[in-house]
Formats: C-alpha cells, sequence, structure tokens
C-alpha cells in the first residue's frame, strides 16, 4: 500500500529485459550506437515528426531545464503555473541552467494553467522595456502537479497566446504517458499539433528505471541543446542503457499499457473514496493521482496499517480530531495492484 | 577488439544482477532506501572514514564538476594538469557549476602535474589581490588522461603544496580503481591520507553502467553538495538503481578484480607492442591504457582487420607513407580478453 | 514641471563643486585614496558602525545584486515585496549576480511588506528539503516604490521573522535619506539596530551624479563583496570620483537637507492634489513620491502645458473620457521647486 | 613623478567642464537625452559607421565582459593573448558575464598575439566536438598590456584567421587612442575594415573620469548588449554624465591630443631610460608605457626621490645588488609632464 509517488516503484520487468539484452559486446558510446539511434527513430515516428531530434537524459529535472535553457535567454520570464513541478520542486534547477531567468507564477485551478491568466500574465511582464525581465517562454505540465490533465485543446489554447507573443513552448511530460491515455489523442496531437516546441517526455515514472526523452521539434535548437546536456553533465558514456530503457518502454506499446494501468488504479481508487463516508476529492482525478480529503481517524487507521502516502500539504499532523478532514495525496504506477487499493480502502471505511 | 576506450563495453553482469535484485517493490526514493544507505556505509569503511559522505551520481563529468563547485568560489583557480579531464573533455563543466571558475593549467610529464610546476603556478596566480582570479582549488586526475599513475607519495606532494595556500584538493578518480591497484597501496593511503578532500570515484568506466560515487572526507562541505546535485539535475528518484550498481560493484572486491583485470590486460598489450618492429610507448603503461607510436602500415592493417581505437591525436590520417610513426591510445576494460589482444598483436606485426 | 522620477534632475551644484576639487594630481587607483578612506570614515560615523565596512559603486541596481550574491546562496529564496525594485525594474539583475536564486513574492499595501505576510511566505518556501529553493534573505526597501516609509519598528518587525529562520537582511535604500528625515530617526536606528546587514544607501536620486554606498555591517563578508565587485566590472580605477560625490553629499548634512527638500515638495504636492475636485490618493505620501489618481482631462492639461510624468501604470492612454480616474506617479528631487509645483498645480485644477 | 598607470591621474579638465555644462536642467534618464544621441552620431561619424550602435559604460571591465558575452556562448571559447587584460586583471568578468567560457590562451612576443598562434590554437581547440569548449570568439588589446601597438595590418592577420572559423572579435581598446596615434591610421582602418566586429573604446585611462564606449559595428548584436548592460547594473540613470564626459573627450579631438602626448612623454622617457648605463628596455615602447629593466640601485635612488610605479613583475623587492636589473612598467598619461620625467631620469643617472 504505496501511494507516496509513481517513483517509489522499480522498473517494469521489460525495463531491466531490455539492459540485459543490450548489455551484449562493445559499443560507440555517447549515443553514437544502433540502440540509441533505433528509439531516436521510433520517438520520431510515435510522434510522426520525421525532422524531430531525440535526447535522453537520465532525470527529469535534467529534461526541464535543459529544455528552458535552450528556449529562453537568462533575462527572459518562464511562463508556468503557480504549482508547477519546475517552480516547485527542482530547488531552482531551472533557474540555474538558464543563468537566471525568472518563473513568472501563472494561477489556475488543479495546477491547470488558465489562458485568459496566462494572458494577461504575459502582458503584464516585460512592459517597461530594458528595464524588465523580458518574456521568454511558456511551459505547460502535462498531467498537472494536482492530477488534472489538459486536453489537445487546452493545450492549444495557452499556445496561442504563446504565439501572440512569439513564445516558445515547453512541455514537462513526466508523466505524459497518463495525460496522453487520459484525453484519449495521439502525441502528435497533444504535442506539435497543438503548438508544443519541446517536449520532456517522462519514463521513469511509468516504469522505467531511469531515463527521460527530450523531444525537440524544431531541429534548429538541436546543436545548443547537445552542448549543454554534455556541459551540464547529462551525456551518459555507456549511453545504450538509457536507450535500451526506452527502446523497451516503446516496444508494444508497454508505455501506453502502464500507463492505462495507473489511471485505471487511480480511478478506482478514487471511485472507492468517494464512497467512504467524509470524504471528498479536491482536485477532479484524471490520470494517475488522487487527491482527497479525508477524516483523520481515516488516516491513523490507513497508517497502522501500514499505507505508505503524503498529506497533502505533506506537513500537516496525524494528530488532532477524528473526524477533522485531511488532505491527502495518492499516487498510482504501474506497479500499483487492485488488491493494494481495496486493502487500502478497507482501513479507511 | 575494441581499444576506444573503457566506456564501450557494457556492464560486467554482476551489476546487472545488482539491478534486478534491487527491483522488488516499492521503496523511498531520492536515497532514503537501504540499498543506499549500505552503500554509502560500505564506502565509508572501504576508506575507513567513517565521517565521509557519499553521494551518487551517474556520469564522471556531474561527479567532477559538482565537486568543484563545492570547493571553489567563482572567482577561484582550479589548478590542473592541462590534460585533465575536466580541461579537455567536459565542454566546460566545471565552468558552468562553479558559475565561472578558470581553470589554471599546470605542466607535467604523462599529464602528470609536477609538485614544483604546481608550486609555481600557483604563486603567480592571484598575486594582485583583488584584479586577478583568486587561489581556489587543486584537481588531480589518478590514473592520468596519459594512463599514469600517482602514487600516495606523488599526491601527497601535491597536497603539500596545496595546503601551504590553504587550497582543498579533488580527485577525479574515474579510474581511481586502475590507480589504485597499481599503486597497491590502500583507498584511505590513497586519498585521505595523501590530502585529498573530496574524490570522484569511478564505477562506469570500470564495470558498472553509470555510477559514480563522490566521497566527501569534510563532511561540513556535504548539505551544499546535496543543493547542487539536486539543482543540476543529478538526484535521482528511483535512487536504488544507481546504488545497486555501486553495492554490486563494491561487493567481493568485483571492483578491484576489474580494475587488476583491465590493468594486466593493458600489461600485456604494452609488453606485445614493444616488441613490434619501430613501435614505441609514449607514455609508461601503469594503468589501463598503453599510448603507443606504431608504424602507419600496422595501423591500417589492425584496421582493416577491424581493430577500433582511437589515434592520438585522433585527427591523424591513415594516409600516408607505411613506416611513418602515428601514435594511439589504447584502452583495456574489465571487458578486454588475452585472445582479443593476442590477435590484435597479430594484425599488427 | 518634470516629474517623471528623481533621476530626471541634474546633481547638486555641491557634488561638481567636489568633482572638481577632487580633481588635483595623481592618487593611488582602486580605492585605496585618500578621498575614498575619508568617505568610508564617514559613514561609519553616520551609522555609528566602527567595524562596518562601506564599498561605493555607481548604480543602485549595482549595489542591491551585490548585496544580494553575498547574503544568499545560488539555491536560496530572496523575500521581497511583489513590486520591490529587484523585482520588477532591474531586468533580473538579482537572478545573475546570485547565479540564479528565485525572488519570491509577499505582498502588503503600499508596497510594504506585511510582517505576517514575509512569515507565511518563509514558512511556505523551503518546507520540502532538497527539492526547493532554500530560504536565502530578506530585502526591504525603503522608502518603497509607492513611496511609503518603513519606520525603525516596521524594520524591526521583518528582521525579526528573518531572525527567526537566520535569514541576513538586506535594505535597498535607493531613497534611504527620503525615508530617514520622513522616519526622523538615525540611520543606527534605521538599520544596524532594527536588525538589517546591509545597506545599498542611495546617493543618486537625491543629488548626486551616480555613486551608491552598500554599507556591510557585519565585515566579514567584505571581502566577497570586493570580489563580486570587480568581477561585476563594478570596480572603478578612478575611484576618486565615486568618493568625491559621496564626500559632497555627505558634508554639511547635504543629503538630509535635500532629501528633506524632496519630501517637502511631495507633501505640498500632495496637499495641492488633495484639493482638486475629483483627485483621490492612492498611496500615502510619506517620502518623495506622489500616487494619485486625477481626472484625465487634468492629465491632458497638464500634458499640454508640458508636464513631464508617468501614468501609473505607464501604459494608460490620455485618449478617452475627461472625468475617468488615472492614477499617476509624480516624484520631487532636490532640484523641484516650489513654483513648479504650483504651476503644475494650476493646470491640474 | 607618477608613472603607475594611467589611472592615477585626474579628469583632464574639459572633462568636467563638460559635466558642469551637462548638468542643467531635468533630462530624460537612461539614454534617452540629446547629450547622449548626440555623442552616439559623433561616434558613428568618427568610425565612419552609420549602422553602429553605442553603448557607454562606466568601467573597461563592463565593456570588456559584456561585449564577450554578445559574442560567444558559454561553451565558447575566447581566444586572447597569456597577458590580456581580460586574462588577467578583470577577477574572472568574462567569465561571469559569459556564464563560464574559457579563456584560450595564445602567445606572442610584447603581448601581440601571433596569427600563426592563433591559428594553431584555434584548430587545436574544439576539435573532439561536444566533448570540447568550442571556438567562440577572439579579443585582442590594442595597444597590449606590454605597450606595443598592432597594426591594422596586424589586426587584419588575426581577424583573417578568425573568419576563417566565423569567430567574431572583439578589440580591447582601454587604450585604443594610444594604439590609434601610434599606428597612424584611422578608427575605421583599426577597427571594423581591419575585421573587429566590437571595439571597448576607452575614455577613462585617457583623460575622462569613468567612461568607456561600446561601439557594436553590428547592428543586430545590439539589443542584447542593452539587455546585458542593464542586468549587469551598468545602466546609468543620469546617463547624460556618461556622455558628457564622452562628448567633451571627443570635441576638438581631444581624445587625439591627450594620447599623443602620452606617448610622446613615454617615447622621451623611453629614449632617456635608453641612455642609462646598464638599462634596457624588455619591450619596445609603442605606445604610453615603457617597460625597462634599470640596475635595482637606480630603482631605489628614484623611490627615495618619491616616484612611484611598478616593479614588473611587482612582486620584486628592492634589497638585493644594487647592480642587478629589475624590470618595471612606467606609464605615461595625458598629465604627465616633460618636467616630471626630466626629474625621473635624473634620479635613475
Amino acid at each position: 500500500m504505496n501511494f507516496a509517488s509513481d517513483n517509489t516503484s522499480g522498473a517494469h520487468p521489460a525495463i531491466l529485459e531490455g539492459l540485459t539484452a543490450a548489455n551484449e559486446g562493445h559499443l560507440h558510446s555517447y549515443g553514437d550506437d544502433p540502440i540509441t539511434e533505433g528509439v531516436q527513430a521510433k520517438i520520431r515516428e510515435i510522434f510522426e515528426a520525421p525532422e524531430a531530434r531525440v535526447y535522453l537524459v537520465a532525470t527529469g529535472t535534467a529534461a526541464n531545464a535543459l529544455s528552458c535553457a535552450v528556449l529562453t535567454d537568462p533575462w527572459g520570464a518562464i511562463f508556468c503555473h503557480r504549482n508547477a513541478h519546475i517552480e516547485e520542486d527542482e530547488c531552482g534547477a531551472p533557474e540555474f541552467y538558464t543563468n537566471g531567468s525568472k518563473l513568472v507564477l501563472v494561477d489556475g485551478p488543479d495546477a491547470k494553467m488558465d489562458a485568459d491568466a496566462l494572458a494577461r500574465t504575459i502582458a503584464h511582464t516585460g512592459r517597461g522595456g530594458i528595464h524588465n525581465v523580458q518574456r521568454g517562454m511558456v511551459s505547460i505540465t502535462n498531467s498537472t502537479e494536482a492530477g488534472a490533465v489538459y486536453s489537445p485543446e487546452d493545450v492549444k489554447a495557452l499556445t496561442d497566446v504563446a504565439r501572440r507573443y512569439h513564445l516558445p513552448v515547453h512541455m514537462d511530460g513526466a508523466r505524459f504517458a497518463n495525460a496522453l491515455v487520459a484525453a484519449g489523442c495521439t502525441p502528435a496531437e497533444m504535442t506539435w499539433k497543438a503548438g508544443v516546441d519541446v517536449l520532456s517526455f517522462g519514463g521513469t515514472k511509468n516504469g522505467c528505471m531511469a531515463v527521460e526523452a527530450v523531444v525537440i521539434f524544431d531541429p534548429k535548437r538541436a546543436w545548443e541543446f547537445e552542448l549543454r546536456r554534455k556541459r551540464g553533465g547529462h551525456l551518459f558514456s555507456k549511453h545504450r542503457f538509457l536507450a535500451a530503457q526506452m527502446q523497451a518502454y516503446l516496444a508494444d506499446d508497454l508505455w501506453l499499457k502502464t500507463a492505462r494501468h495507473a489511471n485505471e488504479m487511480a480511478r478506482k481508487l478514487s471511485e472507492g473514496i468517494g464512497q467512504i463516508e467524509g470524504a471528498k476529492l479536491i482536485h477532479p482525478t484524471q490520470a494517475n493521482a488522487v487527491f482527497a480529503a479525508l477524516p483523520r481517524g481515516a488516516h491513523k487507521r490507513a497508517n497502522a496499517a501500514g499505507a505508505y502516502y503524503y498529506l497533502w500539504p505533506f506537513d500537516q499532523s496525524l494528530e488532532g480530531p477524528e473526524d477533522e478532514l485531511l488532505a491527502a495525496r495518492l499516487v498510482c504506477s504501474w506497479a500499483t495492484t487492485p488488491e493494494e487499493i481495496d486493502a487500502f480502502l478497507s482501513h479507511l471505511a
């Protein structure tokens, strides 16, 4: 009963099999190998983007911060939601990689930027010319930190605003697969067809060990990305081991299957919570995370039974009245089982 | 017959077994797991350094650049050999992570800094007070980029100079194991007992997939390292997979065995080349790399037979007189076999 | 009738006389001269701070950004008001000099941080440990960008919050003199006695040509400041010309007289506006700036008569209904005359 | 008898008169004023460069570091002479402003880069692709730190090498006027006609108080320069006071007259030293600095008589044998008088 995050699970067995298969013999290092080339071709195919350039790194923070650094100058604002991962959970990595750009925060429910709020925020930024931080780029997290999903239309509404100001758009897709299967669209529809320039395409949270692809739809930014990746220490020498994970992840639609499973588990969990006396959802369950307020007594019972997850915000206390509502974040992954959920619900109830 | 680098081989089977074993069930992320804790304890034990702090990252460039960033201010010079990896092969990663420190280059044969040259260079730097880059730190690569090895006494001679100027000392040990078994000393003797403050302890080149440990002998620098690692995007979420590699690497002295093997293969190769008409070594073979000048005809035959390695410098041409000497770098690894070497030597001869 | 800013005026004649007097003969460069030493001693005396270190730079942005860089690590948050100059008007200079720290914004009326809001914001920041930007420092602008003044008690209320979290405190005193004479306290009471660690002590806006002093009350941060100043290109070679301005500025309390004059002019202007039909103040007039909403017709008349100032926000239009209220910022300086104000008021009325 | 530097003198009286004249009334701030516009037009005229963009800053380090930052990416090497001011005397300002580029050092006598050495150094840099720092830009100091002068042909020889690699070229002209009058050519011939893209055009050392112009011959780099200047804290609010200095400096060819005078004084000094028993020049005297080796006894006499200058390197000692030769740097400026020189020579002899 571990719902702390989708990164507390291990890797899907197919990923480890992929690594083992890739381990034979000598291969050129630094990405000049057939496994890497195959993965790049496969991602271009999946995204219907024959011109796209694809790079692999091992962490989501690296994927996001490097992406930002190629999309904005140091004096450019990065417009993102107030609760975006790049704002709240990366210890200033975007500021470090961009050499000091400013994240300018946009509001909206369920950690989704509202298009009007984005437009107002951009309009308000950089009006004073040389004295101000300039308008730099937009970053969209899909699925969001609150478990919500932008549809392609939602994305388009934001990128339309960005285009009005000639701003490039990044999508933080650490949970891209969860968003995609929830939206029921194609990878292309969710990204470049909706106006996204660079995608952090997550693998780690959805069943890999440690790999994310950065998909750069406009190839003219690619060489700068390569230099920044190397300079950031993110170019693997035995690159095959990044590529092999991604290869296995994409083979036979594993990535879609694991995401579908995680989303289904979240829906099951969400529905179960909906039937608990006094419980209520605080965000809609659209991907693989459930945000729900539950009576403290329920939390105490679940904790006592060994369930592991975060109160949200996490610095709340289990000490206090039994019937007071405390919010929690409950994340499902490829490894979550229906049995775990049933057991968990039985403790809550 | 691949001698291009010790990163063209795959991972030792024990490493993959370690990964598979570590894949069971849920574990806390970001290093708060028992495998990581075990590895940290094991490294403290191996280095006889109960106070040391140990951090894992996936690349040598990350290990080195983060180490430099905790050891010097942005205005501090990093004294290193002219051919150090941090100077020549990291695309400016140390400059990026330190926010602009200057690498001040020291001479010496076989890519080993000469202690007197180091002393002169440090003395010459920062004499002009506020106008100059200040003296920051010393970085020693062991084994060196030319395949030579510093003994503990050699290291001590350099750190004595550093101490005279109150400068901390980093050791780039991407090939630490190769240096260690060559020197025949203990890990402690090679590092903190010889005056090293922070070690990049390499795993990747010596049989791992992608893992390096940073060993910080003075724990007061540790928290800053943690922040810089996160901010650099180098903190793995599924951290167990870095730790599991290192666990397997250290178990049963695997790291020493693979290094001994690689060094022996290099010695065999070196001796074989010594018997080739017209060939000569251009650096002594002390670790796992051989630097030798060979007649162009020999290179052409080896190439034709499928041998793969770099001319050194690599931009020389195979076109030209058969008997002209061209230098080459030939690197052995845990995966190099005596048969490969015999076959290679037979083509050269 | 120029109320655009206190930097549209020239320098007070005494400043130019000071420059001329300082121009004789050879002097050591880079601040090693008796004029600089005299200024440093004088500022220590004025601030009753015999241990303080004093440095001169030519711009307020340099003073602020360098101060921030010595007070916080790159991963530290700078807590400041949402409308602080360092947030809105320096094109990201603090982010550049700190190598990417994040400005975390605090609310409060009249561009004054509310102490409770500061406490909440600090408490909310950095709770997630390594994943978050850490708590770095607090920066207080006095007088504020809305023309309000923090009393020593107001400052103390903020620094008490900062101390609770062991955070150092910077004061942006580009208009320090205006705040001081408004508060009717001593320089020491407004700064170190109220918990301020580093002060940007403005000269330019209050009658100098281009000089600001950075007063570092804790001398252990001084050498780092010197290095950052040089490295930022802010160390003047003919340093006497910064010092001579500051010498003249401080002599015979010129700085207090010019500030008192500017504040009195603002009060006169504010009172005059208060008597205009339909006008109203949008911030209290406590220092040398007046923020007032006036009927568009009044603005049009003043503009037609040659008055120069900014609508606030500046991107409003003079086109539209005559009686609609438009806000304006009107700044007085040492050079503002009562006659100008009378003339201006007569056009508005 | 002060020959320590051309920055130990004050400002030429005309500069202070210019400041005083500029002090009347209100003017727009931040460079949007007629004095600034006049100076920009005048510099375009002097350089026969109607498209050039001209920006003023207060220090040579700011001019150089900002210029480098617009000419190279962070991962680009700056090729410059081993003794260039940007390498030796700016505390790493270029590294700071560029966010970590590497200065790659070129040899040549008299602190002049040799074109062949430059070509070899560039060819050697960045050969390893992504692993290496890339080729970024070339920076030429004229006159050099050793008092030598590049002719337009010398400059052309270097920029031809740069062009072969598509590298932009910066000229550090802190002593541009001295070089120009020595070479006897036009400003255009020394700069853009010889292949220079951006010039730091010095005023401070040649008679101003504190002003340097950055002349950007290719206007497409201008907006980035403006943003970097602001972000670096180098945009003056009362900008007229930078412009007024430059206006007076350029009026009636004052800048050429002061440079000619300084060069003549250096020649007189150089010739006088040439007649001293045992003395010898260690660099040719081509601009306003003399580098000469003199018997220690001569130095002791001059010091005793109150002469002030630097031994070169400065950390030599006056203690020791009277007849041992010690080198010195002796710099003349607009303020140096023939009488000073005669007196100095009489003490040496």
